[in-house]
């Protein structure tokens, strides 16, 4: 099938993919009366008298923005918030199928930080949550951190935080294969863009000390200089020895690469150079940093990719669902990283030990317990560090 | 049935009334690849190329933000945009189940009008069309005009318009009744606010010669100081005659009044001041200006109020769903006087003229055929006015 093809004749058929419904029927002038006026005053006093209330009386709790400015959708980059748009549909419907969570595209007319903080934080009282999509770094950054100091609902990037969760479940799957500890493994991560990022510093908090992150420029190190902020705060808490040089220098003596970069940016000759039992995660996308067949003649002992015709894909849909879930079942305030590494392991865990191999780190994203699983593990970790509010 | 206990259990069950929903089912790789990526990057692309074609590929066409700032919430008043979410989800089943629109509530952490139009512009490429909802006077008149001219799509607020336009077939229909032409009547609206402002300018926009405005302060003249600017406008647009005093002074020899203000206001010697055959929309919610069985007695032929246990009930529901169906599916680039008065013909002439009594001037809310022939009527006035896109 061409997907291509079949996917333009879909959407143009059902004039997208997503439409707002009732939960309750509006036939007689009784349920008018209940669902309108006068008796939807009654909801509204309440509210009023306790703001707290909009949970128990409204859709808020179960409801996530899927907010985007369209300048970094999928490998096409700034198209505008309208071409984003069907990528936003198609996230929102993924929430509902996988975890029951009530999505809603919010796509906005500026690339200005501070108007799309604005425009958020505007909207806020109608959401229990938000999730960026699609957004492009550096300005990614800095928008989710000022949404998240300034929201007090729970506040993710996708794309940064929801990769970053399932390369951590492949990583500590991998490892298992390997009998590697994460404290003795050398880390490379290749493309040093939101994803990658948000990757670098998700191992680093899970116990991984030596973590190089290489950009177009070559290794990022301490104190270089032509790079954005977010690259230069990112080279500050990675690479230890402050190594200088280009990716093959980075990869000498590495047990994982993970990219998020560019197609065939990994040859044969760096991945020989790496440690026994290396594990690879190429994500770019539709052509991985390596093949997979590749990567397996010169050494690899595990490799994953961002496709679904490849073992071990790398898809979203296992994390944003289940953390979004659980976050919201506790109204957490935030989702922090404690989360997200609980909902690394949960899907992890989700790969019963006897069915582990190399071809299965990561289990398929087609199976819908997994938001389940991910979901109460996220809550759990919520009650833990204190940000759960019920 | 008590209605205010029943609501508030309705909206604890069900956590609010509305959910998003997908179109397409998602169960296999193949509905994935399809809905999402990779196939997605097509209509993105197609979108891209031509930003038209985001109503081929996405909801955008068929949805209606519900914006609301919470400051003029039913007859609660100024009470958040949180407690304002009950009804902002009434109105969007409401727009659903009688016109097929989808509706999404957007409650908005704001007061400031320059904040109310900037988030509404940001968010606008998602959404087809506005519907502004609850916000207080005169706020709301400049925060509509600034939107209707920065935006392309179609602006309405339906406190304003809506009432206007169903009070307007109301009139339209007791005038039948009374054997009266438009022309030669004389109308008292009494309460400048939102509904009476539009109601005032609708009348005079479909031929009212003869409008006399009352407020607190009594009768608005030309020359007026103690009041908003928006009120000053109204009074040099009508009282042509330049009457001064207060709403009895107004109500001598007129032939129609409309009241958008408080309870009890109308007298039974106010009333017998009033022309012959005497028309009043007595729209003060829940108690009217006048009990319906008081004005027959004082002599008024024909009475409506905002209430579904009397007769005549102006219901915005009569309007909004097929006024928005109507622009549309024409994609309008605004909702003009005329669509607005071809609404209101559209709901008139709903009533049979074997049917038209003075108890029946205005059709049952109920009748989900109603949006549908005010949907076409729409329609066409905005292709007779140019402002259909297709």
């Amino acid at each position: 099938m061409n997907y291509f093809e079949e996917s333009l004749k879909v959407h143009e058929e059902h004039k997208g993919k997503i439409e707002v419904v009732s939960k309750l029927k509006v036939q007689t002038r009784e349920d008018l009366s209940i669902a309108y006026t006068p008796g939807v005053a009654e909801p509204c006093k309440k509210i009023h008298e306790n703001k707290d209330d909009v949970y128990k009386y409204t859709a808020k709790g179960n409801l996530v923005a899927v907010v985007t400015d369209g300048t970094a959708v999928l490998g096409l980059g700034d198209i505008g918030p309208e071409a984003g748009l069907p990528v936003m549909e198609g996230k929102a419907i993924l929430f509902k199928e996988f975890a029951g969570v009530d999505a809603f595209p919010i796509a906005l007319a500026s690339k200005d930080p501070d108007e799309i903080v604005q425009a958020v934080k505007l909207i806020a009282p109608g959401f229990g949550g938000i999730n960026l999509e699609d957004i492009s770094a550096p300005r990614c950054f800095e928008i989710e951190e000022r949404l998240k100091k300034e929201l007090d609902i729970p506040v993710f990037h996708d794309d940064q935080h929801g990769t970053a969760v399932v390369v951590l479940s492949g990583v500590i799957n991998a490892l298992k294969i390997v009998h590697k500890n994460i404290e003795d493994i050398k880390v490379v991560v290749n493309g040093a863009g939101a994803a990658g990022t948000a990757i670098a510093k998700l191992l680093l908090s899970l116990g991984v000390k030596n973590l190089i992150a290489c950009d177009k420029v070559g290794i990022l190190y301490d104190g270089i200089e032509n790079v954005d902020d977010a690259k230069k705060a990112l080279a500050k808490i990675s690479n230890p020895n402050k190594i200088k040089g280009s990716l093959s220098d980075a990869l000498v003596g590495a047990d994982v690469f993970i990219g998020v970069s560019a197609p065939g940016i990994l040859k044969t000759e760096m991945v020989k150079s790496m440690n026994e039992d290396a594990i690879v995660f190429a994500m770019a996308n539709p052509v991985p940093e390596i093949m997979p067949d590749e990567a397996m003649k010169a050494g690899v002992k595990v490799i994953g990719t961002g496709r679904s015709d490849f073992p071990n894909q790398i898809n979203n849909v296992l994390a944003f669902p289940g953390i979004f879930r659980g976050a919201l079942d506790v109204r957490a305030k935030e989702i922090n990283e404690e989360m997200k590494i609980a909902a690394a392991y949960a899907i992890a865990d989700f790969v019963k030990e006897e069915e582990l191999s190399p071809e299965n780190v990561i289990p398929s994203a087609l199976d819908k317990n997994i938001a389940k699983v991910v979901a109460e593990a996220v809550a759990k970790a919520a009650r833990e560090t204190g940000v759960a509010r019920i």
